[in-house]
């Protein structure tokens, strides 16, 4: 870790372990000589979710494609990243995988508005609004394999993709680790 | 694979691989009793880049964090999801960790905006505008360590974490595979 910006002393714990693990995984990396555009030419749009370890999850390896990460796997929060990797790095097929128990499924678009502005205020949530589309995307009233269905829909139809681009949906079980085909 | 959906014969060889080995993943898939929040209370942010495997590069584990990756790691772009994850699941610190040789530095927010709607017309680029900020969130005019502390400037002072949210920023080395801390 830089010694310049923090001290040990203000270093959280959380910090010395990505620096400790990053240390390790350092030794032995095999992305040296792998280009900036991913080799398998598809990007993977999926949630944040703390139990998605996407690489091995996915059958991926390091180089194969691009990863874009959010709350709930929104296809439409993904979009900007998806054209810039279709457009600059050369994409050509979008896997789109939510998954069960997802927090997205606890909570609706108004109800995220009145807990933000009431927790954080008014300033807050315009902020967030001002940096992302103004929704929360959340599927509070849907089930997991509609919400996947409908963000593939949308893609298809967005008009922002290559053309023939190939996009499929897909659910995962967080209790068995095994993925479905919806869409 | 859903057998119902497509049979094998218009499957395509990423959607074959990803199925052939989330199967063996699933054999020794340790999730299932995880819950949905993070056990270790932290999110990382970073870019869609295909050489970045998150939980080995960062020493992460199974259920320890929120993983939120978009094009360039965009603090901006990850804010929704961000605030989701500090304010329904309980995060309180973000890691933030941008890349060398990123795509993003690759052009600028005018040059995508004049590329989208040449290659895909004006209401591709307006679709992709209102499903986010509107903005490309490209750092062709900037360093990456300096996109990086500007990533965490911005989110410190935007009103909408969390009291008390540790921020820090840092650099995936594509070439070691080393983070540096930044900010």
């Amino acid at each position: 870790m830089s010694k310049d910006i923090k001290s040990p002393a203000n270093t959280t714990e959380v910090q010395q372990d990505l620096d400790i693990g990053n240390n390790i995984y350092a030794k032995s990396y095999k992305g040296q000589h792998l280009p900036t555009a991913p080799g398998r030419h598809y990007c993977v749009v999926t949630c944040m979710d703390s139990r998605i370890d996407v690489f091995p999850a996915f059958g991926m390896h390091l180089g194969d494609a691009h990863v874009i990460r959010n709350a709930g796997g929104s296809a439409r929060d993904a979009l900007r990243s998806i054209v810039i990797s279709q457009q600059y790095l050369n994409t050509k097929e979008v896997i789109l995988i939510k998954h069960t128990r997802c927090g997205l499924e606890m909570f609706t678009d108004p109800e995220a508005d009145a807990m933000l502005e009431e927790r954080r205020g008014k300033q807050a949530l315009e902020t967030v609004r001002q940096a992302g589309s103004g929704h929360w995307h959340a599927f509070g009233n849907q089930k997991v394999d509609e919400a996947t269905r409908e963000d593939v829909d949308f893609l298809k139809s967005s008009g922002c993709l290559v053309d023939g681009t190939e996009v499929s949906g897909w659910v995962f079980d967080v209790e068995k680790g095994r993925v479905k085909r919806v869409a």
